[in-house]
């Protein structure tokens, strides 16, 4: 029989592919991959449990990574499907699912959907011109990365637009919790455009301070997109300083920061710039 | 009233999302973008008519690049859908028609799903690891472009996989008919891995002869993508020579270079070598 990776796409429970839907309906059993993005898309398992007319076993990290061989149970002998939000190949874990599957002798079976990989296009830049993807880390208290700087540099200076991922912190425990051994976890939070924009200006501004003169300026026009493919959907196309102050509302967010655009393009960007009162 | 864009995803009738089924059934006229790929995909209106039990109306080139005008009647007024295989954001003249739309007041939704710009992740590859996406033109007697190479060779130096987009040729007129004015079209024909990478072995002995290190040689890695998302994919890694003669099936192909890779990546791939018999 066959283990079934299936996309979610971007959040909405009819997102999922009429093939997905079906596949879902026959399965023994289906996993809900309940720790990458589930949280912050609000896709719940009661609400896909409802929607499907099944029983949905969330599966968190541990179970994912460790505890392969649960979720691999017989899945020799009858269909197992795990569901994914996005698409199933955004994260390095599902290798390691399909990996231990192979060897196992199960047949593995993809149904893909739309991620943000892909659906960033939404915005009018071209998917071609875009460079390597980068994730702009959360700054905490004494601990503020700036390593994406440089792949942002190399894509700008060939021209190329970046996609910045922004940081996701869930199931974080606080020291004291974590120090008694306490399964409590903090709020989720989400990295926002106007936070990552904050952070890429003080990175500039160190690059200047160095002596090195920065790749971007808080003058560089930046996109951000909120909630993309949802009904409430937000695309904003600003400068880097104005987007610092501008609410994109609830999450996920995610920032582009253009390269060289084409005419087509800066048009589709025209139609989301900042309207300023 | 809106004008959607919908993604159908990689080929399959049952790829569209259920958000965009219901959309397709709701709306007073459905267009089904005729030229890019749906020829390729095999996916033909007469097969989604029946599968969405309505009328589908096919748009070629000319309507939606220049009479988008009549796509756009009454959208203002009534939903109007254009079905894109893929998702809807991976050519520009959907760009063009979606500022049209904006022009005249009509508010654009977008129906995404996967498109080969993300479901390449399937090889084991991560996304995240993808420098520039580029389109490999199928050389023809007299006319062998190589521009890509030094967007491959950008890629690699840096580490980053190249997505390599495999040219297709629809629609295109011999000379003779062309002058006659006839429009009779030649048989569609599709860039094949093998054929792909004898250009690409082709293209690094003309530098190597012009007294250029190529940046990669015959026995370099290259992983080919045939089908993706079908029941029928083929997915196979070896060296260059190898792929000369690999035979992957029908198309689409599609054709990875990758860079730099995490051991995940390898075990991943590994599962995808060439048997030799």
């Amino acid at each position: 029989m066959v283990f079934y990776l299936i996309g979610l796409g971007l959040g909405d429970v009819e997102d999922i592919t009429v093939k997905g839907l079906n596949v879902v309906r026959k399965c023994k059993r289906v996993y809900l991959e309940a720790y990458t993005s589930i949280l912050c898309y609000g896709l719940e398992k009661k609400q896909l449990e409802e929607y499907y007319g099944r029983d949905v076993i969330e599966a968190d990290r541990t179970t994912v990574e460790q505890n392969s061989d649960e979720i691999l149970t017989d899945a020799d002998t009858e269909d197992v499907a795990m569901l994914v939000v996005g698409d199933p190949f955004g994260a390095t874990t599902h290798a390691d699912l399909v990996l231990r599957a192979k060897e196992k002798g199960i047949v593995v079976k993809v149904v893909h959907n739309a991620s943000i990989m892909n659906a960033v296009g939404c915005c009018g830049l071209q998917l071609y011109n875009f460079g390597e993807t980068v994730s702009i880390v959360m700054w905490l208290d004494n601990w503020e990365p700036d390593s994406y700087y440089d792949k942002i540099a190399i894509n700008l200076s060939k021209g190329l637009h970046t996609l910045c991922l922004l940081d996701i912190k869930t199931k974080e425990q606080s020291v004291e919790n974590m120090m008694r051994g306490r399964k409590v976890y903090e709020p989720a939070r989400y990295l926002t455009c106007s936070e990552a924009c904050k952070q890429l200006i003080t990175i500039s501004k160190r690059k200047r301070e160095e002596g090195t003169e920065p790749i971007y300026t808080e003058n560089t026009r930046v996109v951000g997109l909120a909630r993309v493919g949802w009904d409430d959907q937000k695309i904003v196309s600003c400068s880097m300083l104005e987007m610092c102050s501008v609410d994109m509302g609830p999450p996920l967010h995610s920032l582009i920061i253009p390269g060289n655009t084409h005419p087509l393009e800066d048009d589709m960007l025209a139609t989301f710039a900042l309207k300023t009162l």
